[in-house]
């Protein structure tokens, strides 16, 4: 029997309170963070039920959104599909969690009657189950789905659970300045029918794009933007752009490639004001601090997201200063360890200094999310989460760039005496084949113990993969013995003929040699 | 002073030993395991001075060779070049090492007269020497050295040295049957006259080409000769092409992708002897044992590499039952700890067994070339050579597969209880992004203590850097439990969402939980 199989399906009208739903787990959004819990918990604990509940029928792809707007042309191409869950074991329900009982272990559901927008939302699952689901499971279990989710309306649903996982996410920051109500002026919601309104009714509209930000979002979203021919400007308050994850060198290159696609960079500027037209309700551009004002008819503020955490304050959980809940090494909360939280709106510390680290991404989140998977029912020795290593990677114009661990700014600021190795190698070898890039490698080491903190690459289609293996060396604590003695692959169509980071590498040991 | 400053470069004629150079180090060879150790030892000793000689004037890199007759379109293409040595402060001659006397400290070398072949070399060196090289310091060396090797001819010269190495490589091993001496019949040799003759003169004849053994060289050469319109038959005596490399579905995908481009692969079978056409001096054919004969104008013997040892023997080293020199954890020889052996002449003791590890590749190679060239003063401690991992990958026809560390029969084979994890991912996310290829990964984990033992990719692009990924995951000890709560960056024009590795060890997990 399914958790929802319960529900009663005909209408009872307005009484408060209809159904009844008896689940093990109760995972509160369904973002990458819940999903990957409701999926790892289905698998990893196969006697117990388990339930996400979300708001949003149709989920995006996080990291996907900049896309929509160029590359992909348009949300139903950025779905994230809920059948991994489903062929796992688990359930969904689209609703909205107002109330939580932790001590009675209940938690009130409001129905939320959505149609389904995505008609391709089956294709994107079947592509993303990996593979081993049949087509007629999914089609069942699809319309099993909607039939839930249709039928039931403005009636409140009571959750009993014996584990509960919050998985509320972040909202977006929007910086305490006039004119940030006004019309045209948005930020991104991971959310298909907002999305869908901005990719259909506002941005055909728009001639001149101002972004506030220059970090990861802001950027993709001015490259995919300026795609459809629109004037974008990218409005950022440090001397760089990206500078909080990169080093200058990789800042400096980003920059570049944008302003030769013709985008205005406008770098160490702080936005005052949002200003508006003659109508006072519409948006006419910006208002920046002992510079000239940038004209716009639309706004995208993109300076940062924050930790919602409405649910988790209104049951008393402890917040860490950085605003998460705070959680353990298995994503327990302080008070109760059947409450879990997982991303965005969990507390990060950092894998090396256990300080707060702020890295919002999706994968980080889906990471926490197998972590607390694992660990609801009993504590699987080590599946824990030594902190966050801020492994994430981007592309523009075939540019592509990446970084994980400490930037060398960032290793300088917390004490480090440091070592840093570059290498410059074709991605390909010989040079002379076909669709040949250079691979720039930045690795930085602390310089006693040869620890490997952080790398930076820039490089063609490998980057991403590149740097998610400087995430594992780091992760694995390598050293620069390690990797200078590391043995790797090299073949002609797809890899240097010398790894990036043992070339990297080798030059940051050179740096330490003695006449010998 | 350089160390060739002191040759005399005036003929003089007849005399046995008109020249003598003094180095510090010696280095016999310049393929990529002698070039490597002479690159790190000039880097990482700076007050010594560094010798390599090599046969060949213009080397290639070994595994851009199947290339060269169809991607690159030439052998100038495939060159390796001497100048990022160069450019670390070593030098190179182009020579034979005709006779060592170890306890005296002095080799005897024939110079060999050859001109320059390649009109890129000095393009293609550019590109290699990692962008630190200005263009003028690279003609000024080029020149100097062309100037000695042109001179000197047919006179011995006297090298006095203090440390050795021999990276004297492999010779192709040839089986024991009728007609490997027939016209028309072949191996690779990583010369440059060599395979500019066969590209020039053989190939463009030969209409249908048999090729004996279905590993890399063999599947690779098949395919790119293919792409010339010959006909090609590959031919293994085991059941599956890459059995030895690979897991059975990987081989049979591998068969497939082969067979769909038009060529004959012939499994389990056995060649007994190569035939030849009345004349009785040109290959005709093949015959096989208890199947048809299989028609052929060429035949490529691709069966393996043997170590080429004779100077070693020649001054006493030890040889290992595998047939290479032996050496310790720092690639010195047994006998003398100031003698080296790096490369496809020196033994390979497995990463997991400490038995033979028979790869014979040039980034096995070139690792161990960093791991001498770091060594050869002073021990740098643990920069050792944990042992082999036989990390490679290649393509063919767009579909990339690579391998790291023991396969499921080899560790089966070697009394491990295995647990294997798999997981397929589209290679970007959401998967209707453009170019999007299947990853499919899979696993092999030690059942009980859960370390990984080895895996295998096939995808697109990234199959290089994911086995690397791989590679260095079972150098640096993983577990299952470190690979699945690794955290790693997801970029939809990169990677999946999920990374590969992540999603493979899920899947193996799963496969030992206990109800909780």
């Amino acid at each position: 029997m399914n958790i929802t199989d319960n529900i009663n399906l005909t209408d009872k009208g307005n009484d408060n309170i209809n159904n009844e739903i008896i689940t093990d787990v109760l995972i509160v959004g369904g973002g990458p963070a819940g999903m990957m819990t409701g999926i790892t918990a289905a698998q990893f604990c196969p006697g117990k039920k388990v339930l996400v509940v979300r708001k949003e029928s149709d989920a995006v792809i996080p990291c996907g959104i900049p896309y929509i707007f160029g590359t992909l042309g348009g949300t139903d191409e950025d779905m994230a599909g809920r059948l991994p869950l489903i062929a796992a074991g688990g359930e969904i329900l689209i609703g909205n969690i107002v109330e939580i009982d932790n001590i009675r272990q209940i938690a009130y559901m409001e129905y939320i009657n959505q149609d389904y927008n995505s008609e391709d939302e089956q294709n994107e699952n079947i592509a993303a189950a990996d593979g081993k689901i049949s087509a007629q499971f999914l089609t069942e279990n699809i319309n099993k789905q909607q039939r839930l989710t249709k039928t039931n309306n403005g009636n409140l649903v009571l959750i009993k659970f014996n584990r509960l996982v919050l998985a509320t996410g972040g909202r977006n920051f929007i910086p305490p300045i006039k004119g940030t109500d006004l019309e045209g002026v948005f930020s991104i919601q991971k959310d298909y029918n907002y999305l869908e309104n901005l990719f259909t009714n506002l941005i055909p509209k728009v001639k001149k794009l101002a972004i506030i930000g220059g970090g990861f979002i802001g950027v993709e979203f001015a490259d995919e933007i300026r795609k459809l021919g629109i004037e974008v400007h990218i409005i950022e308050m440090l001397p760089h752009l990206m500078q909080v994850s990169f080093d200058l060198d990789v800042c400096a290159k980003v920059e570049e490639i944008l302003e030769s696609r013709g985008i205005a960079v406008h770098t160490g500027c702080q936005v005052e004001e949002i200003i508006s037209d003659p109508s006072e309700k519409k948006v006419a551009g910006l208002r920046i601090k002992d510079k000239e004002d940038i004209k716009a008819d639309a706004v995208l503020i993109a300076i940062g997201v924050k930790p919602n955490v409405e649910l988790a304050k209104k049951i008393g959980l402890t917040l860490s200063r950085s605003g998460g809940v705070w959680v353990d090494a298995f994503q327990r909360s302080r008070e109760d360890d059947k409450i879990f939280a997982v991303g965005d709106c969990a507390h990060k510390q950092d894998f090396f200094t256990r300080k707060a680290n702020h890295a919002m991404i999706a994968s980080q989140a889906a990471a926490e999310g197998r972590i607390a998977g694992m660990n609801l029912y009993s504590l699987r020795l080590s599946r824990y989460n030594a902190g966050s290593v801020s492994v994430y990677s981007s592309e523009i114009d075939g540019l592509a760039f990446g970084v994980a661990g400490l930037t060398q700014a960032q290793a300088v600021a917390e004490g480090f005496d440091i070592l840093i190795g570059e290498s410059r190698l074709p991605d390909h070898h010989p040079a002379s084949m076909p669709n040949t890039t250079e691979i720039y490698c930045r690795l930085i080491f602390s310089k006693e113990s040869m620890q490997l903190l952080g790398g930076q690459i820039t490089g063609g289609q490998t980057t991403g993969e590149l740097v998610n293996t400087i995430g594992l060396a780091i992760q694995m604590h390598a050293t620069a013995t390690d990797i200078a003695t590391m043995q790797f692959g090299s073949q002609p169509r797809l890899t240097p003929s010398l790894h990036p980071m043992v070339a990297a590498t080798g030059d940051a040991l050179r740096k330490n040699v003695q006449i010998v």
